[in-house]
């Protein structure tokens, strides 16, 4: 039996099981300050110490990952107010004495895809979620992509689309692929929220939108050559953009890359998750299988182990 | 005692030995056709069995590296006349029957730096080549970078610097990475090759080229979170650019990743090759090593092993 903790910047969802069909006592609560929310997630796990096996914690971030690291499983320079540089696995190590996996929401979300949803046929993923921001996390040749530090992929710099004046609303960059195709870059650039999209606006927000996304999709699959993409968030639910953004891609990669897997088959390249509202949290009780069945080997300094 | 083979699209490199203290019996020869050519590596091999304990290839691509596919072993689509289709690897499995280790060039690059170079102190690296293409192969986790194809970072999106009217050189994506800032792309848009520039001109190219390979340093660092860049290859060697190049990322990255190891020490982050004329056929010694040492884990279909 093991505890699965989805923490989230918005709510953190814990919940007990081994997976999909075994996913029990699923409790839910807002991300207010870190002594009251993880003092509740404590309480979860006390609540269920009795047999556990292991803890996993899929959160946002940033995260510190590096194993040996004095930090490590704090989450550090989030721009949240009170969660800068906290301590997330002392008070769960306080109640039980198991295994804790730790990662990203994002790498749970990939882990917990490639264990029972959208990849599980394969051995590589990367899985993407395009909402209020953009992240993106990944598996590869078994491992969880981390090194310095964890993937940041919304922040990827892209070409502008020649009809998209939008300057674009990254804090940090400006017009990075976060900036002009999350959701807030969407609702800003039209006046209304991606879902309330219609007609031509509709038309041109999905063709814009596609085109940042697909080049998004050519850059991991130049740089990292998964066996397939995921999809999901809130705005991939807009009408039409999967598919578009599909066939942008193909056109994009120009049969550069000869893998008929992606240029005669697309639809099974780019895909969307399976899992659904729980993904993230059974993203983390994969997290906490691995830790506790197959955990890490030693590593060298600066290793990018998980 | 290994044999290593640095496949290139212009010469082959093949040497006997260990490791860069022990390199012996290099020998050269131009990439003519393929049976000229694997003829002369296969005479090499058959001259060095006595004792071999492996061979690697690191070489030209696109190859296939997927454990079972048919074609395993495979340069494939690539436009070098004669070579599309080629069977590298069995012609030198009927002179010696030892393990073979087999990836590409930027690959073997990337496990040769990591073996004995610029990333001995660490346990991921990525290695990127600008030369007359652009390539970059890496090492995550202990793992070489492959999943349905290989990397093929040359070809990732940029955004287009504003004082660059050049079109772009690609024949397949036209402004991509490699259309905008391999060395034909720079001696295009100059009039000159990047080493003649000199004086103003010289001070803009720089300025471009920094700012496009600023832009892959930057999107390698938000998708893979290496712990070390190493940036070779002719272009790299012109005045000012690796530092212009450094500095520029530091800017681009603008603080949003709070990592000391590249916002304080980017000169320790993004680094040269330490290699030098050997480093292919060392990459090779490092993949033949790999192969009889530490044989890759049985694969599922699609996984990224190597």
């Amino acid at each position: 039996m093991y505890v699965g903790i989805e923490a989230g910047g918005t709510k953190f969802v814990c919940a007990v099981g081994t997976g999909p069909g075994d996913l029990r006592d699923v409790a839910n609560f807002p991300t207010n300050t870190p002594e009251e929310t993880l003092g509740r997630t404590r309480a979860f796990v006390a609540e269920h110490a009795a047999g556990l096996r292991g803890i996993g914690v899929a959160s946002f971030g940033p995260v510190d990952l590096r194993p040996g690291s004095a930090t490590y499983g704090y989450i550090t320079s989030t721009p949240k107010p009170g969660w800068r540089d906290t301590d997330v696995l002392t008070p769960l190590r306080e109640v039980a004495d198991v295994p804790i996996g730790f990662d990203t929401d994002v790498n749970g979300a990939a882990l917990g895809e490639a264990r029972w949803g959208a990849a599980v046929d394969v051995g590589s993923c990367v899985y993407v979620t395009v909402g209020t921001g953009i992240g993106g996390g990944g598996l590869l040749g078994g491992q969880l992509i981390h090194g310095l530090l964890h993937p940041e992929m919304g922040h990827v710099p892209v070409a502008r689309n020649p009809d998209d004046t939008f300057v674009g609303s990254c804090p940090f960059h400006g017009d990075c692929l976060e900036g002009l195709a999350a959701g807030p870059a969407i609702a800003e650039r039209w006046g209304t929220p991606a879902q309330d999209l219609v007609g031509d606006e509709l038309r041109r927000a999905v063709d814009i939108e596609a085109d940042y996304l697909s080049q998004m999709a050519a850059t991991i699959t130049y740089i990292l050559s998964p066996a397939r993409l995921i999809f999901g968030g809130g705005v991939m639910h807009v009408d039409g953009l999967l598919d578009t953004m599909r066939s942008r891609l193909v056109d994009r990669l120009n049969a550069y890359l000869d893998v008929p897997e992606i240029t005669e088959d697309v639809d099974s390249y780019v895909v969307r998750p399976v899992l659904g509202d729980h993904a993230g949290v059974l993203g983390a009780i994969a997290l906490a299988d691995r830790a506790a069945t197959a955990p890490d080997p030693p590593s060298r300094p600066g290793f990018a182990q998980n």
